[in-house]
């Protein structure tokens, strides 16, 4: 094997995202998407105008996740519900989950609004986490994924170009609605990626963070939006179990494992939709409540492992309207 | 990335597990299956005269099911029976359990039997429930996939080539016997399909079915093919759990769900070697019981689900024999 | 397809393992390994000044089992602890297993100490067991995978190749401390192995055993070896399920079944390191207690299925640390 060892690639999740991309692209047929070319740039339907499919959400969550991790489905066993489960490992929890898959970039432009994730945030650099991440992809491709109901125009293509600084011909979008396959898998696929913004909201040092794994129900698709975006969320919130392999001290860990899984909010206990219309407003739900239901910290300095919550079945029942 | 927007593949099932197909013969060595030419066709023994593996096993469901589905081993647990275990998901469960991996043609030839399952089918289309698909494969190719303990002979080949209107070059034939690990694995993948076709013989419309994912036990082999046909239809009666999305109205699925699973058969309880020789007849047996132990049933319109039956793990350990 | 059927590629542990060591090298910043040039052979280090990875794991377990078994990350049930788990399948257990995986050869050269384990034993065929196998492989490479917190010097290098009689730069080894999240899972991979080096020990024909499946808990990394050499053997020892399918008489399994499962030895109970600390000494330690805790011999010749043992959550909960 002759290796050229001068030449390590740059870790860009927006250049690891490619070759999912390519294969989404390509086998566009067998994974029920529709790919189209819109003012230049390649837009790629999940679920609008086409059924989508699992294994589009999978290849969704991996370019999500800048290609830096592994996602999968199997069977998980959810506090005694035994149930399709998405699970997704990482070994880069801060360019695959932060830099790249949170939702952190609402693309609004005219009339369009859709929640923006995926590498392109990496490129564009405009939110303030970046600064906080020390980190800004230089790519020659972006890739954006977006949850929402409609297809991206021209004028949101060249858009979401300018903020990435990237020619139109190099702008991939991908977009599934919530209450779509793609939808279910990309968003339960997030159970480590909310347990590190959890930690980062309480103010934890994320680049002590190694790895992650985590398994979550795949929530079944919902008639409406509103819907599925409550059972995305409570997938995660009281369904959701997530691992983590930090560097640090156990006096740090040791009260940060209480504060992490969604059990430590004064919101814990009450399904998504049924907090949303309590509160009639999103920003009003304890912002502390968006965590995986159960966590593990595990301490790589001192070996000791602490952990806190557990699922919820009664609650994921209620919430995926499972009736038997 | 130049990708041709005009050229989407027409999603053939004989076409799409062409790639397996392919390593299941360059990897023929490690794989333990042997390669035949007989009358022109080529005939990939995967459990006769060589001892065939799991990795072989999960290589040939795939194949029966046209590529268009996942197959992996992975562990299980099935009602507190914590077990090697068949997943299956697909998003083409028309084209992929239906049209391929059912085992609906009977090959019977001078003294040649078999029974005749995969993409050919779908090629030769023959059988009544083409007329129901609408659909008939026109790929080049034509892949076949027998159950049986002889090796097809050339007369068999020409047979199914003519049927298949292929020429014998352009004819694959697997074949593996109940009770062996291919046949193991390939079997406990047909949990989708079981779930499916009884939905048929209850008269359900197919069609409205997006996508299946299934769970299955690993039935062990049998010493012998008769009750290895037993244990094999035993994992999936009282063992499998499968789930469907489809687009219903709930007024269709919640009769629906009461009919699915193999608790509502008259002869539920009983393993099916037991039962085989209480009738003394496979067609005396009700035809209702083959189905999954637990089904769900999603309905992407409403997002309610319906869930009746369960793994009777008691059944599994006297079928498997597992003594502990 | 144009196949050559006459093509039948030996099965070198050491060439099987080729396409993974260079997707090891190739994708090195990805996985968090570092590849040196050390007296013309190429040095791999996965965790000793460089983090490794959990997906780099996967790949030195595929790796050390010679490209002969299938090495995935998912979650299990270990008797109520829902943890991360390492699973293997594997249909060659003899040379995946003991002529490769098996950590049969210390290197020991000047001050240098590691355990070597991987494909490279075949290459070399030193030790004892090869003459048990009947089998050397006479590859063009060799693979040598250690456990050890010292990078192999070039005079380590020499020592190596000349023992294997191939040339330097035909040589690739592959190092990982035992406390790193590569050791982590290349030793929870192990889980098969343990439990037919058992068998080997009671002397049982391990050519009887056809294929191997195993789950063990992924432990957490400790914070020095010692502790890391006692939480990955209770991974075997009280988390590990394996099944075998084996050909032979009932007879001969009944008895085999009671002295496989760690349970049957005098030292079963209590956590590695207690033992170690309580005999001073590794090898005053009961050698039978090495095995998984929970083991399945199903014999494909009659159909029965023998099991014993079972996970221990307790003690993996003592020797993990875990605190919740």
């Amino acid at each position: 094997m002759a290796i050229n060892l001068e030449d390590i690639p740059e870790l860009s999740p927006n250049t690891q995202a490619l070759p999912y991309l390519k294969q989404l692209i390509e086998e566009r047929g067998k994974l029920k998407v529709k790919v189209h070319l819109t003012g230049g740039a390649t837009v790629i339907d999940c679920g609008i105008d086409t059924a989508g499919s699992y294994e589009a959400g999978v290849l969704f969550a991996k370019i999500c996740l800048g290609g830096l991790a592994e996602v999968k489905l199997s069977w998980g066993d959810f506090g005694g519900l035994y149930y399709p489960a998405v699970e997704v490992t990482t070994d880069h929890p801060l360019r695959a989950c932060m830099a790249s898959q949170y939702a952190g970039w609402v693309i609004k432009k005219g009339n369009y609004f859709a929640m923006g994730s995926g590498p392109a945030r990496a490129r564009a650099g405009g939110e303030e986490l970046f600064a906080k991440l020390e980190y800004k992809d230089s790519a020659a491709a972006a890739v954006l994924c977006l949850e929402g109901r409609e297809l991206p125009p021209a004028e949101v293509v060249s858009y979401v170009a300018e903020k990435c600084g990237c020619r139109v011909q190099d702008l991939y979008l991908l977009i599934a609605p919530t209450a779509s396959p793609v939808g279910s898998v990309q968003i339960a696929a997030r159970s480590v990626e909310t347990g590190l913004h959890k930690m980062l909201e309480l103010g934890y040092d994320l680049g002590r963070i190694q790895n992650g794994l985590g398994i979550a129900p795949l929530p079944p698709p919902a008639g409406d939006d509103m819907t599925a975006l409550g059972r995305t969320n409570d997938a995660v919130l009281y369904g959701a179990t997530v691992y983590y392999n930090v560097r640090d001290t156990d006096d740090t860990l040791q009260p940060l494992i209480e504060q992490v899984p969604s059990c430590s909010s004064r919101d814990y206990g009450t399904a998504f939709q049924e907090l949303y219309e309590r509160y009639g407003n999103f920003y009003a739900i304890d912002p502390l409540l968006f965590s995986p239901a159960s966590v593990w910290l595990h301490n790589n300095t001192t070996g000791r492992t602490f952990r806190k919550g557990g699922p919820r079945p009664d609650l994921l029942r209620k919430s995926f309207r499972i009736e038997d």
